[in-house]
């Protein structure tokens, strides 16, 4: 059991009518606030107006950049540090989903240095020593960005999708409102649900022994999105369910779930070289691959994480045999991503092909193989991919 | 479902060898440190040297106040406030158990007014606006004084013992290294362990409805406990079951778990009563009057928690009738209280007689009826307290 650092000042507002706390956040920090979105949809449900209102009720000054894409470009970054200097933003709001928020941090970033934003990824990326402060509004219950120190940016010229952390790139406050997802469709609460639940499956599914308490936590939340996911896609409003989405997306990958567990992830590298590619949604690259990358994995010697997960968060019977129970939690995933959340179950039927399994499988290995839950060479990568076709 | 602000920016170092981080965080605040302790027991474990040492290693200038009682008391503050003041103390460092991490909350905030540290407490109570800031050593799982902005004092003059919160009392940073629990007696541990679970159940014992993935972690904590502290008892050198014991010790009262419940809690304020009178040992005042409490409360329309709770956490059989499940959790609890743990069942054991329950119920109430999990009168509290016995 590994020694750890838990540390997360994120202050969270949670719940309904929380945003005039908005303007006394942002004021702590200046008057020039550069406000970050992504299409319409903050203005399509009135939140763009009821921020603005907020923010000229606290005198601030407004700079905008929207059109921030999903799997958000660094060239946005670059717009983003631009304003930043030119007109010396004190504090950056993000108000969106985790595309926004991760693209607002690497702004924040940017604008404290001289170089290029893309220098702060790769095998030579540049320190993030410091940030401009961040405040978000979260709209999108999946990435957890609103609560963690990191982001993923993709580079269209050089085909990478690259991610990194840094403590000087947390929020300072988010504003979590469960009613301002509402309007999120069905298939994005549903690669919302996928992604949460990877993020908690890539700590999970970890050789390493670390606390029996945390592993309750997550077995928790992954019950938690087990149950309430369904209800948020049959009933959009049901804010019992969007809340228990919104906060378990937080926790999932704020750093808590870790305590000691040091492995890498496994299921996050190989999607990232999927949606650097092909764009697909993050949380329907994820839900594709986890369980080919279960069943692959699948050993005498790790059989009883399997064995938790299943008897846990899928309620298998626990007499079953182990190798019963632990191929038996798998189609119970398969099931509830693929029949329960509706969604596509294989590459194929996204459009994507066998042509850049290896290119894709050798960029998904760049640090070297992936250490994680079992050692994944590129060779093993390219197999999970096939299982996915 | 209300809304709640979460925000616990405590720094937290958890885990062997990271005393080596002391220095570096105490000096954020200043030289000079006020080292607050009970008892000879972190001279016995090593500790003391261990930490004069990280101070001398970071040049600072050490004073030092010792004593500090278990239950501690108005004066042991006094004292504190007092070095404080006329030493101009930069920072506190608690090394101990809640009763020392509580007295310490209130030396920092009592050397930053003129008034008497009394006056924080009561009816009508100064604010506390300010303190000094408080860095923690923990040796003692129960309180989890070392992770909220809580503390409890006792006045033996008036027979009082009042909590008060303050923000400004939160720890700035905390060390949790679970081998320094190795030597906490098996009395001990097993108070803390009924203090650990009673934060949660005066949390989880609540009508009103909020969310779920709450619920699964105050369950997975519960089970927690109930898994680690007889192995804690049993092996006092596990070290994963001290880890355990240790970090839930924190989450169980650092306002995680509340959400925006906002009930009263109810079995506290009537063992406060107990323990400001006869001094017994709070997790065991927690441990005797939890069950009868339960019993006290339950009926058909809160029987649907009773239910959760024994199925949760004592794996009792979904399938019996709910009141059955209801009574069984209570039995279960009981078992393990008092076989399990082998803690003293009735107050009559401890030396208790109904001389004082009276007067203890009317001051339980002092604020007028508890609005917990179910409104308790004064009259309520005593017949919870005849059933302790």
């Amino acid at each position: 059991m590994n020694s750890f650092v838990y540390d997360i000042p994120v202050r969270v507002y949670f719940g309904e009518n929380q945003l005039h706390h908005l303007g006394e956040e942002l004021r702590k920090y200046g008057r020039r606030v550069l406000l970050t979105y992504g299409g319409g949809t903050i203005k399509r449900i009135g939140l763009y107006d009821r921020v603005v209102e907020e923010l000229r009720k606290a005198d601030m000054e407004l700079f905008e950049l929207s059109g921030i894409e999903p799997n958000p470009r660094i060239e946005s970054v670059r717009e983003g540090v631009k304003i930043c200097k030119e007109q010396g933003v004190d504090v950056l709001l993000a108000v969106g989903g985790g595309s926004t928020i991760d693209a607002t941090k690497f702004m924040a970033a940017g604008a404290c240095v001289e170089h290029d934003a893309w220098e702060f990824f790769g095998a030579d990326a540049k320190p993030i020593e410091r940030a401009l402060p961040i405040v978000t509004i979260l709209t999108l219950s999946a990435t957890g960005s609103e609560m963690d120190s990191g982001g993923v940016i993709s580079n269209p010229d050089t085909q990478d999708k690259l991610g990194r952390l840094a403590p000087a790139m947390l929020p300072k406050v988010s504003f979590l409102d469960p009613t301002l997802t509402y309007s999120v469709s069905a298939y994005q609460t549903a690669c919302g649900a996928a992604d949460i639940m990877s993020h908690i499956m890539e700590v999970y599914f970890n050789m390493n022994k670390d606390l029996f308490m945390l592993d309750k936590f997550m077995e928790g939340m992954l019950k938690t999105v087990v149950r309430f996911a369904p209800v948020a896609i049959a009933e959009p409003e049901n804010y019992e369910a969007r809340a228990n989405l919104m906060w378990c997306s937080s926790w999932a990958i704020n750093g808590f779930i870790n305590g000691g567990r040091k492995k890498a992830w496994s299921c996050h590298p190989m999607e990232h070289e999927l949606s650097a590619v092909y764009d697909i949604t993050h949380g329907l690259g994820l839900a594709i691959l986890t369980p080919r990358w279960m069943e692959y994995c699948l050993d005498e010697s790790n059989v009883e994480r399997y064995v938790s997960f299943g008897v846990n968060v899928f309620d298998i019977d626990k007499s079953l045999p182990k190798m019963d129970i632990a191929r038996e939690s798998i189609k119970r995933l398969e099931e509830f991503f693929f029949r329960t959340l509706g969604l596509k179950s294989t590459l194929r039927e996204v459009g994507i092909g066998r042509e850049h399994f290896e290119s894709m499988a050798r960029k998904a290995c760049r640090y070297g193989d992936i250490r994680g839950f079992k050692t994944l060479t590129p060779a093993d990568v390219e197999r999970i991919y096939e299982m996915c076709l």
